[in-house]
């Protein structure tokens, strides 16, 4: 194990009785997957709330007994690190709709006895904001030190601060938007008819039969293609050919073709389609300003913003991220922005390590120094 | 029908014994589909061929007696336009490994009775360029006036180029490359993985059973994507939804959904998905200068350039082209470059009829001028 990790975790549940969503419909029970790293203080002044984005899930850090990969933002989170285990309680919960441990489309739905699968309601980032809001009453939080994700983690942090504006006292939300233009919702949609177009899918149907996992994996392909840069796929692979020979025609013969096609497979090992169609809809129906102007969601708020994006990342370009930062002028709210030099696309918010907490740790000193004063 | 299209236009055909492949396999015998539109002069000077990308065919003006749409360059081609049928001949012929006309893997295996699927060869740019020889050779025209083509169109310019430079006087390639990166390679390997992850696919062997249309129809929405803008789909379709609301969760419910479900449903009854995999794929095989310098590729190049590319163009973006340009600087070669100001994606060499009309026009005047002293 790596020296500064938080060790060996385990991944705990909350259960309540219900959620009413965005649709109106009622989502009952509700269990929150989540996991906690740190210990909160006295006065619950140090919690940070970390969203994950489209396939993460709550295991953020540390390690799990039965896997041999730390958490998925493990150089983010533990002692001396950007979120700073020795100082600060870090909490990491996987989404409603998820298929990690929440409640989602591959529960049991208690109304049939059998999985929901499309019985399962439409869920948006507001419904995900507001079952968290649920943990963190549980949890005795008043006020978060911080909320933090990138992509639709940074929705999250979005919606925190136009949902719960009194509760948390600072947000960083990482290479994300306000709304999905029409070419992520383009690049969403191909992903989600690529499953659909499974014949094992069975419209939902397909618990306990074989899954439609050649879509799935050609959706997840889809999206890799977007997490990288063209750069970094150049300096990754180049047009580098497999050292095996393919065997049949049209076999993955490029590297960065047998590269698309392993992630795609072990994709489908351990996401679930139907989760995969529910969060892909929730970013596209995300729109947080909706009828209103933008800076008009963020007029009043207190906290502080730290907004950063990456300069090659195309899918969510840092033009949406500057949408962001002139709304929080307008309406006055104090807002830094960075954009990151980087050459790894979207993805560069889980690998820019260094650049990040350079940021964020002297942005987290300066919102706990104004607070004690 | 429009005034200055050429008119009604039928389809011929061009067969041949042999044609010996890159891969050293022969394919035989061939057949070659193309169209011609105006009259071939007495010397013969005043040919041009047109090259058609991915998806197009040897239909590139007028208009079929059985079809409602003109050709896919019609607003290229005709009486006073870029290439003016007055004063030109203009040829264009479907690739082999097409689909429209031209042996293909669901034209007939002489050695089994059969539809070659899979057992159709792999072919390359080179391999479609050396069958257009044996055209042009056919209809005893020397020297070309131009070869012009956009995105694929534009790869097989190139290779006329380091394949026959003595029998063209000039050449237009757009919006193309010398070599795919791994971002495009990886884009059309999605593409494959779509087409080949439907169960109906089997192998390629699906000629008189159901045809791998949900995959084909998935790989063509990718397409899509990748030949659009950020900024054209914003400007198209924004975040505005479709008309009929959705009957099914997870049916296509904003405008840009439907646009390219359509998109992709429609292409799918007019396309071969063997042609696409063994087109796409000598997409991926084309690398022009391959171990050489690309500039010792077009040593001694008599022949002028033109060379074109657009702003919005993310799929061959600009710096590809200037790749080009640089080449042809480097080994003394006469080379015109220009990147249009457009919108419209990689499109834009479909679209752009204006801007490319004023800049081919003058240039080739100036190539007939210079040829004629």
């Amino acid at each position: 194990m790596e020296k500064n990790s938080v060790g060996l975790v385990e991944t705990k549940y909350f259960n309540f009785d219900e959620l009413v969503l965005d649709s109106k419909e009622k989502l009952k029970p509700v269990t929150i997957a989540y996991e906690t790293y740190g210990t909160l203080n006295k006065d619950k002044s140090n919690a940070i709330l970390i969203e994950h984005a489209l396939t993460g899930d709550s295991h953020a850090a540390g390690e799990h007994e039965d896997e041999d990969k730390p958490g998925w933002w493990d150089s983010m989170i533990g002692p001396g690190k950007a979120f700073d285990t020795e100082k600060y309680f870090v909490i990491c919960s996987n989404v409603i709709g998820g298929c990690k441990g929440s409640t989602g489309p591959a529960s049991i739905n208690p109304k049939t006895g059998k999985t929901y699968g499309l019985s399962f309601p439409i869920i948006t980032i507001a419904d995900m904001v507001r079952a968290q809001k649920k943990l963190i009453d549980f949890l005795g939080i008043k006020k978060l030190l911080t909320v933090v994700g990138g992509s639709m983690g940074g929705m999250q942090v979005l919606q925190w601060l136009a949902s719960y504006p009194g509760n948390l006292l600072s947000a960083i939300p990482i290479a994300t938007t306000v709304k999905h233009s029409p070419q992520q919702i383009a690049f969403s949609e191909v992903g989600r008819q690529a499953v659909m177009s499974d014949p094992d899918w069975r419209n939902g149907n397909y618990y306990g039969a074989s899954f439609p996992l050649r879509g799935l994996s050609v959706a997840r392909m889809i999206g890799h293609i977007t997490y990288m840069s063209d750069i970094s796929m150049a300096e990754k692979f180049g047009r580098r050919s497999k050292e095996e020979k393919p065997v049949f025609k049209f076999e993955p013969s490029f590297e960065v073709e047998g590269y698309l096609k392993y992630r795609g497979d072990s994709f489908v090992k351990r996401f679930d389609a139907n989760s995969y169609l529910y969060i892909t809809k929730s970013l596209d129906l995300f729109d947080l300003a909706g009828e209103k102007k933008l800076h008009q969601v963020f007029a009043g708020i207190r906290a502080k913003l730290l907004i950063l994006s990456f300069k090659s990342d195309w899918l969510y370009p840092s033009y949406q991220s500057k949408e962001i930062v002139k709304a929080c002028k307008l309406a006055g709210v104090d807002a830094t922005y960075c954009e990151i030099f980087s050459t790894y696309g979207h993805d560069a918010f889980l690998l820019e390590v260094e650049e990040e907490t350079h940021l964020i740790k002297h942005f987290l000193e300066k919102v706990e120094s104004e607070y004690d004063r």
